[in-house]
């Protein structure tokens, strides 16, 4: 099916459309350092490209919105050319467009995020939307937080997530040109580094300075990456998303 | 030890202790209905139960804050009492706090929250206190969350966490007048229930109006409750707080 | 007649006499300083414990909700423990909860407030509740402020209000545990204290720090304090506050 | 002495005397109805005229800023060309002139309202600007709140304040045109008005509609105004507020 | 025709025209230096005096609302008494007012600038208020800029607006009382002044510190001022803001 | 030269000339129609597109940051797809990426706009972002306001600017697949436009509607675009825009 990618169609062709669509998906991301490994651009192109994925499979039923790629990453900000929004920016922008699809009808948003820092003000922007807007809105990971079990199972390196092979190497599948091939670096992790914190909590959260954790800004290593890699765990992701939309849009 | 509890001192005896606090621990919970099993107070007055005897460990270590009784509860508004703040609101309170116990030295916060709502406000919170203010801040459950592989042991429901039979223990355990012992009803979950949908998040989340979820506004079955079931969490809960608050005051 | 304390009530239990319930009492406070006489809780405890027997002469008319406990202190902020919050984050909590009472059909609300700090906040959440929910909002004290006469007659000191014996012997009544009978101590005014500057004033307001005025944080003379003259006041004070909301709910 | 007036300086003129600033007067009003009696102006051009002629016995000690002129007015938005700020617009502009005038060295703010509805606003406003700016703020009236001694030995209108004799007189005094001496009418109190809701407030407030309080928007009896009372009241006003801005500057 | 000016009625006298009202005019202007040729009030006073020019002519059809005298000049603060708002405040000033005038049933409004700073935050005012409260907002300046082919004809300076030739005869013409006709002065720009930077602009802005563009606050060359001047840009003034407000009102 | 394009980096690789930096280009566009001509991504893309030619002639003077893409569209709301911001989230945004860059030390921002309709809340931003972060910002568009002489010469339509022949004919030339060539309409203004309005203003703004001045959501005649105009407008955009560079870089 074809994707209704917002950014390349006019008014006039979506029109024939809009009143098909059940549900609008919003990637987003950040500009952030991701150590040696790969660009700024990662986590946003991520999302973005699982976004069209999903918009093949949905055709009509699916928005694809443009991403809104600058994202939370104040605890990224030691490594030069990170730019970061406040919270309440960033909120603010994802409930903007969930009130604007709104004025066309579109009253279910799935906001995918190729962020894990995004998380927090994801889910307060949800509550935000729903009461002040009365919005059914979801949002949902588009990486290595979907497919734990598989990475568990792959031997991926326990601290991950960040510019790890995981996402280095689904990076590499969706968007070559994120990957710095020549250039990719094992995570180096500050022996003495407060991530431990994080370790410890069971149920809540830490407010942690990247620098402190990595001195080149990665986790796990990224020398294991590979393409192959990156489709089995973009494989997976897409099919738990489509369950997952296949609900939403009942 | 013992605690260093704020509501129970004056300034001058406060005084002797100040320059040994290292941490403040702030309680946190909600205003919302528990269905028939327990009162409105549950999730403030198990934090804040929990924060005192996190004090008797720590003596003056720790600072124990007044709770911040009122939370996030939109998603409870369906049900007669139930009182909300905004999230904006709420993350304001957290901040003001965090800023106060600056003035005063102390720049170690750890917020214990009885209420799952307001989970991803804390999160938002600790970020925009980091920016805002540069104090390290850290937030916790205190109940099933905490101790998930126990209450898998323990056969507890599997749809649980609200006024299910591990919080009514927990409740019964820590503060009994909040429990109705003859009127614990069993979670009247609904069959077409929107819930099955957070059960497909894998990592993210969803907007979800309690009562399309539970009739009576319970999880779990409250019948099985026990005030031994309800010692045995709290045991392990406090247990692993302190292994998070020693590491947090190192 | 039985008092409808929220805290103490499931929302089954609320559920019989929410549709009787003409206004809803919100008790608030403060923890600040309160010299060497009484707890940083002084002033939130005696708002609530005069909501609770308020709630006793009017059961199921009125709703005693939990109390706003942070308040408004930055005048105390000089003193180890006082905690304040922003004049905003504060109007805030007072709009959230009214405007989630008129989500459960309640267009009626009578603050209480145990803390003078707070009265313009007050004074300016209730035109907002006006202005942006229509809902009727009224405020008052519950202390000194109320009982001017009575305290004149008794020849209670000049400079009052805080922490002297007028606020000392109301919380003995109302709870004992807030009073540290062993430590009670006159206020130690300055000789040349910026408060001279409040007495000029015939029509308006001044900021003050209150360490600028008072070497240990107390006003008056807490050595008089006592539990006769504590029930005195709060006698009248009822008696007051029943004639005011007989009007209100009329 | 030659007032300090800012509308009739140039900045070279200024210059001259912007270091020998103890304090500025920053009048405030409102643009709301006052009966028939006198024009939408009254309160902003009462304030400003009293700021000029504090000025005149302040010289150089004391700048005279351009007036707030439009201020909190929602109870009174029923009568057809009121006027209202919100009540954080209103604040805003009051710690905007403060923080502008620290950057030219004045550290001292005395605002002077004509108007008894922005009171609670002005209380606000003069703890934020304490907190964010570390200003010294004071505020005061400038009418009948000011003068309730002598306006009780002259047996003024009992209940008064807005358009009534003492208002209409000092508003003649000090700015004829305000005053429309041909169409003067007594104030129509309604009888089953919710004014005496107020009046049962000893410490405290409440918020009414002006509409249901007065037919015409009056108070008071302004067919007893006089130029001569206009003149005692403004001499009266302007000898306490001396004092007070003398204790202010000292 | 008579001017329906707000400041100088009452609200049974406007009541008599208020349905008669087709558009508001709001003036408003600045509190900043205008060099050692007029006073502080220039702006303010200048659009206030057009307004009720603008009011003679439409009488009952246009409602002449006092100034918002306050405005944006942070770039003249380096001046000393310019005061200046943040341009969230004004924005909300306007706000209020459309919102307060929407309330008597007027729905159309041209906010009328005597100062150019003010203009970006008056575009974005149009578009909140649009957007708000669905009232359409116009604005237009009220000097130099609505008449630069006059201005240019008659060889007026080339770096002029800012007490100018033109602005110094407008005030002139308009209060006589603004203009300081003993000091006037060319402006003193500085040679190496920022100020070429913004006329590179094409089609944008520049943020610029007016104490860098000229030493004595003033452009253009205010010796050339005269009363003659001043009346013929306002007769063209008035000719084409009558021609737009035609229009608007059609 | 090479262009510093910040998605394309690592931060290792931006490493090496962060400290080179003198401006941040940061385009910014809109997600709104464009007529049935081009899409959505026009004015976000054309924006980039510029910055990245900019970016080729700067090297490591200038650093290319990624697009603010979604914009202030409230006026096409009425064509389905458009989505908008409200003006304070987009200030916010631009507010937030200055702060970021200042972290990393870059002290000059151009933010290079695709969409006019953006210019005001632009405006607003540089003010507040040299208010609050003494950040020099700048901003520009980047099409036919910048060439107003070239299209006047080349007999553009005179009623121009959104998807009209010349915008048309710049996407062309910067990213053909936002043109649907087979599509291309001529404006279908409405004849009793409000847009007349528009044309009144000498100096000031009006908030329109577009569909009130525009059947298919276009201006001017794409019919008459070209590959050629394109680069002929762009050649001269670029040359204007580097004039400003220069200066600003000095």
């Amino acid at each position: 099916m074809k994707a209704l990618i917002l950014e390349e169609l006019t008014w006039v062709e979506l029109n024939k459309y809009i009143n098909d669509v059940k549900v609008a998906l919003v990637p987003t991301g950040s500009y952030e350092q991701h150590g040696p490994n790969t660009t700024f651009a990662t986590d946003t192109v991520r999302a973005y490209e699982i976004a069209k994925m999903l918009g093949e499979k949905y055709g009509s039923d699916a928005l694809i919105c443009p991403p809104v790629g600058y994202g939370i990453s104040p605890h990224h900000m030691k490594f030069p050319g990170t730019i970061t929004l406040r919270p309440d920016t960033y909120i603010s922008i994802l409930m903007d467009i969930a009130w604007s699809l709104k004025q066309h009808g579109i009253n279910k948003i799935l906001y995918l995020t190729g962020h894990g820092g995004n998380r927090f003000a994801l889910g307060t922007a949800i509550t935000k939307i729903k009461m002040e807007y009365n919005i059914d809105a979801y949002w949902s990971g588009v990486g290595s937080g979907v497919v734990k079990d598989l990475l568990d199972e792959k031997n991926c390196s326990k601290i991950r997530g960040h510019a790890c092979e995981a996402e280095t190497s689904q990076s590499w599948y969706l968007a070559p040109w994120l990957v710095k091939e020549e250039a990719l670096e094992k995570g180096k992790i500050k022996k003495e580094s407060k991530y431990k914190d994080k370790g410890i909590v069971k149920d809540g959260g830490v407010y942690w300075d990247f620098y402190e954790v990595s001195e080149n800004g990665a986790l796990g290593d990224s020398t294991k990456a590979s393409i192959e890699l990156g489709k089995e765990i973009t494989d997976l992701v897409i099919e738990r998303l489509c369950e997952m939309i296949d609900k939403i849009i009942l």
